[in-house]
């Protein structure tokens, strides 16, 4: 009997959290990343390797019995290349939807599933009616490629167009663009939800986030929600999940504005706003991401308490004050500092929510981060 | 900023898994041990190596930051060599103490401690008169190597005694022999804690055990007993951490005979009757370890709900029915198959007791080891 190898495509943190969670399983692990620094190489083996190299994915394809990804843009050609010789979840046909912003919505628009107001911007012409069409503010996005608040252009007024224009357009004809409507929004929220090989769907709560210039700052979990908004975002993920056939975790981050929910977008992987799960719920992303790729049966996604999950930008901070807190745990990536870069989290959870409140609040000040922690403090007191 | 690599001496499950809950806290890792095959290689760096070969315990030492043990039998003298050159916890002198049955029960009982009668046994005679004074039934067993069984002769009556010393006598003047009188207890109970290096003593509850030929088969936490008996197992697991100046996690392993408790053996590491809190506790006992090593502070020991914890023993069952089971956590060691050989466990959680004796009784019976799960599901439904 020899142990199933897990190919994983990328080998950040998400990687990283895979092979620990999957350990348990009795599962090996093979990461691919371009970098021989990548941090999943300090807990599983590392192959160093550019995802368009044929030989090398070759040699991955060799050494594993299934693929999947903690990188949502791995090229397209790369995945369905693999999925040819071993069995890739989520299917490459997912991973390249969610690669492009207009065929997402679009996507979301067919399933009666509300989103912002967007158009195709093929041209300067598109542009100019799109923004007329939609109104400002908006934004202008590359279709594909985009992470993290990257490529893209707010346009405040029409007087901005040309500027947008000068900064994305020569983009138009090669990754596409698309314009956005700006959502006024009052919540972001995602829905972390596991599709099994068999179509069983399972979600997490809704968690609530906060950003900051576009990265994630701070998660709560389950937000604090009615239970028709719960029921329509979970409804939401699931419709997407079956359209796409889609095995594995991913997430689905939503808007909140007037007590609608808008669709942002899909991301084909386990999930930043999921981290929380690791204490927070019987059964991690992690873990049910390996069993639904497995095909072993999914895991009780109930939750424990209240869990929120601060998010470490750049470098770590002292892991004192969080460790001596009752139900506060660390997670180091193991990354060398950057600024900008996500360095790691912690996750400070509690049965009740003035309990967690409290422990946030006094976590905060004894970091210095008074400001990650208030909206989420603010929210766990409101009435 | 480089990081922090904790050495272990011993690669089997207990390393592996302290590999795992380390990773977060942004740890790396060096284990060390005399198999290439070493289960926990899988997950960390393995140096291959004899603990009495002075080069490679050299070698060791130069690479990690701190060291501590999966394996208890790691030779006193090899544990001393290594904490004259980086600091080494649990202390070599605690660590030698466990390894000598004769010297831990002296320690017991010079901490007042109530232990089974014993005797030293240097020679035939010394036999003769222990076991007129303890009597029939007892057991032979060397002070020291012992483990899970092996190196023990029980004798029923009398008439055993040739046969004991036939069988252990040679090595009364090597290891030394030690003479423990038979308690019929009605249950068997481990305390497991942890003693940081600033002395903090923190104790998940009371966990009873189940064994079947020596081997630990299931665990139940927290074991159904009063408070008061609580409170004194977990005093003489402080009062014997205490003494020894202990760092890190320990098994107290105590018998309950008409509601008194006896000492039996300490395990001066994380310990198989400790399986649960992984998923069963705020704070698994392999992250508190490491935080005990580490001079960071303790986490949080509370509960979640009741957990029995099932060890799986030459081979892996189908694990279906347990993942298939709300709050069933699976944990494959990586291991070849072998008989006697612990090859994995299975930690099952709920929030109540009678939820978890129905979940048992079903994945009991859905594996056909209803034997083993039958003592634990009976205490979970005793008034």
């Amino acid at each position: 009997m020899s142990a199933t190898t897990v190919g994983i495509l990328g080998g950040g943190q998400l990687a990283r959290m895979l092979a620990l969670s999957g350990a348990p399983l009795g599962l090996r692990f093979l990461v691919m990343d371009t970098s021989g620094d990548a941090c999943a190489g300090q807990f599983a083996p590392l192959l160093v390797g550019d995802y368009r190299d044929e030989a090398a994915l070759a040699e991955f394809a060799d050494k594993v019995d299934v693929a999947t990804f903690d990188f949502e843009n791995v090229p397209a050609e790369s995945a369905q290349w693999l999925a040819e010789r071993v069995p890739v979840f989520p299917n490459p046909g997912a991973l390249a939807l969610t690669q492009d912003r207009l065929a997402e919505k679009t996507l979301f628009r067919e399933l009666d599933i509300p989103v912002p107001d967007f158009a195709d911007v093929p041209t300067r012409t598109a542009l100019d009616e799109a923004v007329a069409r939609i109104g400002t503010p908006c934004i202008l996005k590359t279709r594909r490629l985009g992470y993290d608040g990257k490529g893209q252009f707010r346009i405040k007024s029409p007087a901005d167009v040309d500027a947008a224009w000068d900064a994305l357009g020569a983009q138009a004809s090669s990754v596409g663009l698309i314009l956005e409507g700006f959502v006024a929004f009052q919540r972001e929220l995602s829905v972390v939800a596991v599709r099994g090989r068999d179509g069983e769907f399972r979600a997490w709560p809704l968690t609530e986030n906060w950003h900051v210039d576009g990265v994630l700052s701070a998660s709560l979990a389950p937000a604090r929600v009615d239970a028709s908004l719960h029921a329509t975002a979970m409804s939401h993920a699931r419709a997407i999940a079956e359209r796409l056939g889609y095995v594995g975790v991913f997430a689905l981050e939503l808007f909140c504005r007037d007590g609608e929910l808008l669709a942002n977008e899909l991301a084909p992987r386990v999930h930043n706003s999921g981290h929380w799960t690791i204490e927070g719920s019987e059964t991690s992303q992690f873990q049910n991401h390996l069993r639904a790729v497995l095909g072993l049966p999914l895991g009780d996604t109930a939750v424990r308490g209240v869990a929120c999950m601060l998010n470490w930008i750049g470098e770590m901070p002292d892991p004192t004050a969080m460790l001596s807190t009752a139900g506060g745990h660390w997670h180091d990536y193991g990354k060398q500092p950057r600024a900008g870069r996500k360095v790691g989290h912690a996750t400070l959870r509690a049965d009740e929510a003035e309990a967690l409140a409290q422990r946030l609040a006094d976590v905060g000040e004894a970091l210095g981060r008074q400001a990650q922690v208030a909206p989420v403090v603010a929210r766990l007191r409101e009435a």
